[in-house]
């Protein structure tokens, strides 16, 4: 491949700007939300959708059914899983690309400024559901692909896809898909890489490259005090009440400044080597950039750059996420609840593994319960993923690194996140190959929030990067 | 009036049973729910529908304009006030009876056996949102206007009516058109008596007449860590979560046992008189029987039968609802709530005044929040309404007893209520006469919750029981 052909690419990007916005504004349009059984057949359209788009790129493709999940007791068909594959040149590197085409919910009157299901292009930026978070991703590696053919060269690679339409409801089917179908019949056998694009830069003006994600312990906290539902008036004073049984549980899981107080909660987690200490002072992280984003009165940790990022990535965090079961709506309502489930989570890292963190908090909850003394019925359960890294110096690594610094002009920070992206295991067990995370979107780009939006210099330069990504991967030793 | 009145009355009530049923069914199907504008047509035409029976028994009627309400920002308009008059012989009582015609939310999804806006029949028991509270008793006062003219006596009594339909959302309007423009058009002049039937007898089989009802203090305590709601993933561990705020303010309110721990809460609260003491005692209450209706673990104060009473009655008692703005639906939602509203109230009583409780938990919640030291933004606010007793000795009451004594051959107990009706006190202010609540139903109703119903027995018993009423107090002196 001559050396022009990047320039070339770059130069095909640059003039196609305008049909790539109404490609993402076409797929924004289907509101593919995975947690609400409503958005069901719109899931399978944008599968559909996603299918056409590969296969007018000369992909073969296959939709995988993968079974049902349980709703309410009723069976729900789940949608399909879209498999691809393009290119099947044995003397050239094959890279196996996942990205998610189901999005979260989202209405206007959450606080969105303008409707979450219609692309809207403002100051540079493009707001919309699943703009970043994974839609302009996914399309990314489709313009990617266009835009070898656009110049008129092959690919340098020969590609794999896995796009899926859960990955926001748990990605349901997906593992035993992977592992009990996909693998036996040999589609990971010629993967050599993994990457995914379904995360953020740490800041909003410097690249990343992502080695590493905490994984997640989520909790179900359950407590009965009666029956039904009971009006306060009739029986309050009467009854022990479930919800002050609850909240003194939940009271006693965390502190203000975010310290977990599970009983040995910490004492598995890797501990901090003088060299990985050094990594975080050369990272390109603004405290109060990152505070003012959010509009948080203060950071915890007192606003410390370092103190912020091993937090983020490497030490455990407890969130309380709410109560099912009690009242929500406005107003004043005046009811006991009969019967109450709190959500918590704990982002886990290095080394704490899922079992042990799960009989951690097992244990402390039941000890915290029988100090409460309360002749409620309590209960709690589980479920968990592991945390993962990679080791960031991995050839594959440094191919992005050179790919990013070409479309940047800068050397990309090496990163972790704080959340969890389950898949990234699954494909690292599956395909036994080097995983890496190459994010497009930039770290204020409020995914899963109201006012999701995607920079339109990230799409079209995260366009080029991918392109210039499969190009070094390409000149990878096979 | 002829003494064999009463028992006409009585047999052509037995004849007419499924008309009553009838009326009733149609009454319910009707989704007269005054908390959700999606229903507010259904409330309006639940008030003409109840204005045409009104009238059909020879009532004047007239529907009463009260303005608009705020919901979301927006002016939604309110349903009217049914306002009627029967009757203005001035050589006889008159009596004026208030009743509600909206009702609580209800979706079969909750829970519910049957459809609840479909009036189902079973075991002796009329299942359905509003059979017991408050379409049931209203319809009673009817049947039992209806009975004298089915056996062709004239009403023993004047009557006027005060039929809203915005009870279970704070009688928005109400107390404005009572004391601003019904009293100085001079609606109340001729009133001698004030009679309510919305609540419900302590147990399941001795009636009982209330003279005393609890008033509620509602809370709104607010704390905002950041303007939009957060990836658990991406910003746990770095930002101080409003919800752990919250919780541990929540936390503070009451001990496992409903022991209230606002400081001096409990120090205006009526002391209990050797007299007062003595009451309970008699009083037909059977713990067991109230824990196996809402399935109960184990009921407060170890289940004694006084100490129950008490606490439903004359002491007062804190209650958590629920928090507005953290995650409540099933499924493992990973949020970080930006800002979240928890809901607590306290039901006050003799001699709490609202104004004293509110400054004691602003005082307390403000203290603890010290404490705390979050930089976290914390408001609290508060809506309240008086707590009410009669004298159950007055001759009002007396009237009462002889009619309940007639009909259920047992003297009713004189009994208080946990819950609040605030136009009780409205009623009482704005007529100054004697208020007496006059329950139909069951104290198994289960208003507000799952599977609402009325006893065919407390229906048709209760229509009896109206005339009875109506016949005793028009024997008192004028
Ligand atoms: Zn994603
Ligand atoms: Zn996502
Ligand atoms: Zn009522
Ligand atoms: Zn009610």
């Amino acid at each position: 491949m001559p050396d022009k052909t990047l320039p070339q690419i770059f130069k095909f990007v640059d003039q196609n700007v305008d049909s790539y916005k109404q490609l993402l504004k076409e797929a924004v349009a289907i509101p593919s939300v995975s947690s609400d059984i409503k958005y069901r057949e719109d899931c399978v359209r944008m599968v559909n959708w996603m299918k056409n788009k590969l296969q007018e790129v000369g992909a073969t493709t296959e939709l995988r059914d993968v079974g049902f999940q349980t709703i309410d007791g009723k069976e729900v068909k789940l949608p399909p899983v879209l498999i691809g594959s393009l290119g099947k040149d044995a003397k050239k590197n094959t890279i196996c690309i996942y990205g998610h085409l189901d999005v979260q919910p989202a209405l206007k009157s959450d606080g969105w400024n303008s409707e979450p299901f219609e692309l809207q292009e403002r100051d540079g930026k493009l707001f919309g559901r699943g703009a970043t978070d994974d839609k302009g991703p996914v399309l990314g590696w489709l313009h990617a692909i266009n835009a070898y053919k656009g110049v008129g060269e092959e690919l340098p690679v020969n590609l794999k896809f896995v796009f899926e339409c859960m990955e926001e409801s748990g990605s349901e089917g997906l593992d035993e898909l992977l592992i009990e179908q996909l693998k036996p019949e040999g589609f990971f056998k010629d993967v050599d890489y993994v990457c995914i694009s379904d995360n953020y830069w740490l800041g909003t003006t410097k690249p990343c490259i992502t080695y590493g994600l905490r994984g997640i312990s989520y909790y179900f906290l359950e407590v009965e005090c009666a029956k039904n539902d009971l009006h306060s008036g009739v029986y309050g004073g009467t009854v022990h009440e479930a919800m002050s049984d609850l909240i003194y549980l939940m009271d006693q899981l965390v502190d203000k400044d975010g310290k977990i107080l599970i009983t040995d909660i910490y004492k598995s987690v890797a501990p901090l080597t003088e060299n990985e200490k050094q990594l975080y002072a050369s990272i390109d992280f603004d405290p109060e950039a990152y505070r003012r984003t959010i509009n948080a009165y203060k950071l915890a940790h007192n606003g410390d750059k370092e103190q912020l990022l091993m937090h983020r990535w490497r030490y455990p965090s407890l969130s309380l996420h709410g109560i099912e079961g009690a009242a929500f709506q406005p107003g004043a309502k005046t009811v006991i609840p009969g019967k109450v489930i709190g959500k918590f989570s704990i982002r886990i890292v290095p080394n704490q593994e899922p079992e042990e963190v799960e009989k951690l908090v097992f244990d402390y909850i039941h000890k915290k319960w029988a100090e409460r003394g309360s002749p409620n019925k309590m209960s709690i359960s589980a479920q968990s993923g592991r945390a993962w890294t990679e080791n960031p110096d991995h050839p594959h690594y440094q191919a992005a690194a050179r790919a990013t610094k070409l479309i940047y002009q800068t050397d990309p920070d090496m990163s972790r996140e704080g959340g969890s992206i389950p898949v990234t295991i699954t494909l690292q067990e599956a395909s036994g190959r080097n995983v890496l995370l190459l994010p497009m979107g930039a770290g204020d780009d409020m995914a899963h929030s109201q006012n999701e939006k995607l920079n339109l210099r990230n799409y079209i330069e995260g366009i080029k990067l991918f392109a210039a990504y499969l190009y070094e991967v390409g000149k990878l030793s096979k």
